[in-house]
């Protein structure tokens, strides 16, 4: 019997504008099924809480322009399950909304929050470890935050650094949250066994979320403390839309977590990435005998290795004497750029608008 | 006043296989507007001569599944100017063919061939090699070719030898006709001066080419001789239709001019190429500042040289860090391929459509 005060919210506003162009502000990374497993990441993100949570507890929020794509994607959603945001404003502004919106509902309520569009590959191990951060939380006055263990000097995320113990089940206080580190610091990060990835994997009754921004980001409570009343009732899309929008745009991690005093980590092994690059993709995904990964398409290769082919549709590519490449094809823009250089592919994507007024975003 | 006795026959059969993807079976490089002008190629190559021969004089053969290519591109031809193989068979019978026909309704013609799918940049030059090359072959019962002079040591074109001059015009007779050289026998060649590129443009009478093919591929002149007769009435479709494909495929080089002794060349210089691969496609064609060639697309280049890129639609390409490639987009397949390594394209169509079941032919 899965307990009735557990929800989770499902982040799902980004534009995943970093694997342009064959993720498209129209149709962004979550909504993709980026590993051809047949599911979305959105729709993995969702099969993967359903053990934990009872399906009528998971609310999506999203952008009101993906609304048609979540209902598409996860028919299983009632209407009031997907909160639609009428601005873009980072994850403070969602986490808080959902947290009045869900506090409204069931006082009693925890809630871990997730991005959609992340990869879990040992979902058994997830869901126990989710499991038990529900009843950390459910025991304790904390915010709870899932730190990975590194496998490897990563650049390109956060990291935690533990402090002491509080129990036996790997849950500990935070020390620090850090900057994305140069390489020799995440080599000594690594190194030390002190320091974890921060997953954005957030766990906390609503209660405890809601009294800490109040505490650390009363500007953003407050644009929600004017709707206490309003959450749950058919008022509650008007107020949004007419005050959501005056948020600042601020992450829970900077507005919240870095300040707050009860701030826990539980330290976690369940096959993590964020799959927040190319290179993560590539180094997430099945490749075939050439080292080659295919997204959508049929490939024939010769003398190509190490590239990650992502095409919209039946397309054929018949490639030579490429290596280490990423080849995005959209049906309207084609892109083909080294892995190694894939931190300028927002510059393309500016660049390519600049010239052609925005018809490529 | 042109001289209504002079005839074009554009050989328009080819299925461009060595442009595969962006030249299809369905859509082959001479109905291509390749480089960008507004005329495909085999618009390109009517226009050409018809300061020469009267336009009703102009005969356009091909295959039967490119009447509608041909018919939409030169909409100023009849239907009786369109000659319909029901059959691949090379170039003698194509010619063969056109002869027997010309003949047929005009005895005393002369007759130009000339394939659909070349380029010529100096078109008054042209103009006046090929009215030199009528009147020699009006006064002379002459098979002549045009040879081009070489501005390179090319492997992949033939070279035809020269013999004596026979006049202060430039044609002389014709030692021999030589198979694509290696390098260093090239060099040779194009030392010498007396070495000329096979250009596949032939001028002679009617006359004169049914009797050497008569006299040296009996074989094929057998099959048209059965039609005589029939050639230019009611008839001559069924006529072709039943005994056409039973002609053997073979170039009118190896049925004829290397056998016959009445052949002579025509020494000429006016901007020639047959556009037979990429790489001459990339060099005849408008480069962009970064020595970029762009066949029908936009495109973005990041450290990106010597690249050609031909796509059809408007597509926009984001390319980073690739120096001299092909990069060619057909909608059903893309090819991205080292210039240098396009001989393997021929292998590479044969390998997509034998795992794919001729798909993308």
């Amino acid at each position: 019997m899965i307990n009735p005060h557990r929800y989770c919210v499902i982040m799902c506003g980004g534009i995943g504008s970093r694997f342009w162009p064959y993720s498209r502000s129209s149709r962004p990374k979550q909504f993709i099924d980026f590993l051809g497993t047949g599911r979305s990441l959105l729709q993995m993100s969702f099969d993967r809480v359903l053990p934990i949570v009872p399906k009528e507890n998971v609310f999506v929020v999203t952008n009101e322009m993906y609304a048609p794509l979540v209902r598409e994607q996860l028919p299983e959603l009632s209407e009031a399950q997907i909160l639609l945001e009428p601005a873009r404003r980072n994850t403070a502004p969602c986490i808080a909304w959902a947290a009045y919106h869900i506090a409204a509902i069931d006082p009693e309520a925890s809630i871990m929050v997730a991005p959609s569009d992340h990869l879990i590959t040992r979902e058994s191990v997830f869901e126990q470890s989710i499991v038990k951060g529900f009843e950390f939380v459910e025991a304790h006055d904390a915010l709870l935050t899932l730190g990975i263990r590194p496998t490897r000097p990563e650049t390109g995320y956060g990291y935690i650094q533990i402090g002491a113990p509080v129990n036996d089940e790997g849950i500990c206080k935070v020390k620090t949250f850090t900057e994305k580190p140069k390489l020799e610091l995440a080599e000594v990060f690594v190194e030390s066994g002190e320091f974890f990835w921060n997953s954005g994997i957030f766990l906390w009754r609503a209660e405890t979320i809601i009294r800490e921004l109040k505490n650390h980001a009363p500007d953003v409570a407050g644009v929600f403390e004017k709707g206490v009343g309003m959450f749950g009732t058919p008022a509650e899309k008007e107020f949004i839309g007419a005050n959501f929008p005056a948020c600042v745009g601020i992450s829970i991690d900077f507005a919240v977590m870095e300040k707050a005093s009860n701030v826990y980590v539980e330290c976690v092994e369940f096959g993590w990435s964020d799959l927040g690059t190319w290179s993560a993709l590539y180094d997430n995904s099945p490749k075939n005998r050439d080292t080659n990964v295919t997204q959508n398409c049929n490939v024939l290769a010769y003398n190509s290795t190490g590239n990650i082919f992502a095409v919209n549709g039946e397309k054929l590519i018949v490639v030579d004497g490429l290596k280490d490449y990423i080849v995005a094809d959209a049906g309207d823009v084609l892109l083909i750029c080294p892995k190694a250089e894939e931190q300028r592919i927002k510059q393309m994507v500016n660049d390519a608008n600049l010239a052609f007024g925005d018809k490529y975003l």
